[in-house]
């Protein structure tokens, strides 16, 4: 056919356009009676004149290349990683920078006033733990005072579930870094203290504080005690297994629970010389599948502490969220907080609760995340969409999608439904801005009043505001680092 | 186009064939020159007339929906049961028709002359385990002079994983059935004592001895008290959890494993007066990812006990291998072996092993395959391909191509990489024979030495005549059943 036949032919039948860009150009055929498919497009950066210059410069020559390779060395530091648990001990006298009237919290900083009702709810369990409040009232009246100040745990090499809090008498795991940049660095997490009513979730009733006060005085140093006498347990390669075992480390750690009591039972056996005692510390770790979570989050800041420092590395670092604001670091500037309301998270609901008792998304656990586990490796637990909405074919798809904003890939976390590739990591945000996709993060929800806990689980993506700040101030970041080399 | 011009058409161009059916109706057109692709073919039941005129009164009126329906029947009795584990027994005084001169072993029957060299060796172990023997030479003589009798383990309700010897002595476990038409049917099979030299892949040195002795001594009266105190463990429940988290239940135990390690762990740790003692019970366990193999298999028995004694059901109730010979028996004649010379099993062989060093099939593991997991939920166990070979995407092939040979569909088994799809489960013995497919089982190999021990693992198939053979004489049954009805 030549062109005049092709012209014929294709205005012969009805008019079917497939759309793709500028809502307007579309309305013309629509009004003439024509078929329209819409397929859904942004521009890259959203179509924002300032941010699509910024990412110019960051993804062209000369900054492109240069930040391609702080990404991979950031990517290697982060792969070579290997964090070990090798010990636990108290808050006050572990973690750097703790103090007698400092609590720690999940996400970015946030001061009592704007604090949301589960995470007042942790911190008045918080006051009642440490014996400085006798009643929920009293607590309250303390922390509205000023009665103690507020760090975010990130700002002391320490990452909590949901609410987060960290008290100076509370027991923290200790994960240590074993090989590569960050040998040596430790990252912390409090316990675990299983499902339904738990401080982490902003209850605080008695038998909130009594589990707390086993967790401190009993399990905690029984723990101890058992981790010195058997050498650290290996998390990375613990985790690899439980990803061959359809958790993805976040919302589901059945597996990695599993066989870190299978390397714990022995020693802590031999280390109680009550029967009942190691019968009571086993029971009570059976009992909370989530028990790895604790041990999942320091291992996933260890590793992005790792890849930490690289000036023109454009990785995310930390993801984080306390419940009113979500919050996220660079690699390049880990110092420096980009934050925006936290979202509402799309789920499913325990019976008896809805939308409307959800609290905002809230939590460190988002760290999984951004070590490129969790939601990332959803396609390595398609059981978990049981637990968090959709279908198996989703969880396949989330994998695939984050890799279109991850990069690299995990060698060592492989999985087995998509042919034993690597999970998606590291989160580059120019990716994210070109591509317009954010990453996809699976998570608890928490009741918005203080002392009820957990109301369900689901999905949630960052709010877009993070993002596009933080690209903003890393172009400003980079070009400033150019003019400093150029003059040195 | 009339048909002329079609014909006229489809010559004008090289001709090209796709050729199913009689062989030489495709050499014609290839002698002139045609490209000729062959799909494979084969007619139902091979083509034998004999099987196909049995096949075609099985499948028809009225003969075929009486078949179907005593199939729904046997299948909804397996899919009903509900093996638990209830205590540990000594096999003496557990197994019934258990004797001091007997031994049991797994597949059909087979007498000391014409036994593989695993299970010689296994003999010589039992017997110097026994103190019998005080050496593998004296044991050898013992055995040859019929001082030992042989039967199946499955004729005892026992199951064994290779050689799967049971000696009177030895402690087995007790499963048991909780529900449905089986409700208290017993199954027994000894304790998984680990992988490398042991007394199921046919070695007898003194290790090995050792060994089955703390199983013996040791191990097993704890766990009986453990299980005492404790109460029965809910197998059921735990092979369905295992399937989602890896597991096929035959080559791929290390979830289910962790997950009975932790069910049993406060438990043996109160039971144990001596710390020390529960700490090596709990390291003897967590040692052995395969330790759950020896529950598998006879919670498999106990789901296929219940589906026995439908007599027109055209399912399988046993697929067992001796390593010389395979058998098979029928839900409806569950007393009649039919067998056969055992396959060569193909797959990936330790380092130093190649496929000379090879034991013919062999065990009774594969009562897995027959109770609708094992090979046939290959599926949820995509990391197995690393042991037995494949790909990732052949795993789900297998449980796929299972679904055309079998009854139905167990639901309480769902596999969450074919979108939570229930296993298939229940051979028909005419879907097999229809469709020339034979089950797939996935499997340990054994060196085919006395004394050795595993040296691989991989894929393996009955062999044809075992189907051939039932086929036969189960429509011979149904005939001479009908024939009772008329009369009575």
């Amino acid at each position: 056919m030549n062109d005049r036949a092709a012209s014929r032919a294709l205005l012969a039948g009805p008019i079917e356009v497939v759309h793709l860009g500028i809502d307007s150009v579309a309305r013309a055929p629509e009004a003439s009676g024509a078929r329209v498919a819409r397929v859904p497009f942004l521009p890259p950066a959203g179509g924002d004149a300032a941010r699509i210059a910024a990412l110019r410069a960051l993804l062209s020559e000369p900054l492109g290349p240069a930040i391609d390779a702080a990404n991979e060395r950031a990517l290697a530091r982060l792969l070579e990683s290997r964090p070990r648990l090798v010990g636990i001990g108290v808050a006050r006298e572990t973690i750097p920078g703790m103090a007698d009237d400092l609590f720690l919290h999940a996400g970015p900083p946030v001061a009592w006033e704007r604090m949301c009702g589960p995470m007042r709810g942790a911190v008045i369990g918080g006051l009642l733990f440490e014996r400085r409040a006798k009643s929920a009232a009293e607590a309250e009246r303390i922390a509205a005072a000023g009665g103690v100040r507020f760090e975010p745990c990130h700002e002391h090499r320490a990452v909590g579930p949901m609410a987060g809090l960290v008290t100076p008498s509370m027991p923290v795991w200790i994960v240590e870094d074993g090989e590569g940049a960050g040998r040596g660095n430790r990252a912390f997490s409090t316990l675990n203290e299983g499902l339904g009513k738990v401080l982490r979730y902003g209850a605080f009733s008695e038998d909130v504080i009594a589990r707390l006060r086993y967790l401190s005085d009993d399990l905690a140093p029984l723990l101890a005690d058992a981790l010195a006498a058997r050498g650290p347990i290996d998390l990375k390669a613990l985790l690899a297994q439980a990803l061959q075992m359809g958790d993805e480390g976040h919302n589901r750690n059945r597996a990695a629970t599993s066989l870190l009591f299978r390397e714990l039972a022995p020693a802590i056996v031999r280390a109680a010389a009550d029967r009942e005692r190691a019968a009571r510390a086993l029971a009570f770790i059976h009992g909370n599948d989530h028990f790895f979570l604790n041990l999942s989050m320091p291992a996933a800041k260890c590793m992005l502490l790792a890849a930490e420092g690289e000036t023109l590395s454009s990785m995310v670092s930390v993801m984080a969220r306390n419940g009113t604001d979500f919050g996220i670091r660079l690699a390049s500037m880990p110092g420096r907080w980009f934050t925006a309301p936290a979202e509402t998270v799309r789920g499913l609901y325990f019976p008896g609760f809805g939308e409307g008792d959800a609290n905002a998304d809230i939590g460190d656990s988002s760290i999984t995340e951004t070590a490129g586990f969790g939601g990332f490796a959803m396609a390595a637990a398609p059981a978990i969409v049981q637990f968090v909405g959709g279908s198996a074919e989703d969880a396949l798809q989330t994998t695939r999608a984050m890799r279109r904003i991850a990069i690299g890939a995990n060698g060592a976390f492989a999985i087995p439904a998509l042919g034993f590739a690597g999970t998606p990591v590291g989160i580059d945000i120019r990716k994210v801005e070109e591509r317009n996709l954010l990453p996809t993060i699976n998570t608890g929800i928490a009741h918005r009043e203080p002392g009820i806990g957990q109301v369900g689980a689901g999905l949630v993506r960052p709010p877009w505001k993070c993002f596009h700040d933080a690209l903003l101030a890393f172009a400003e970041h980079c070009a400033a680092r150019r003019e400093e080399t150029r003059r040195s």
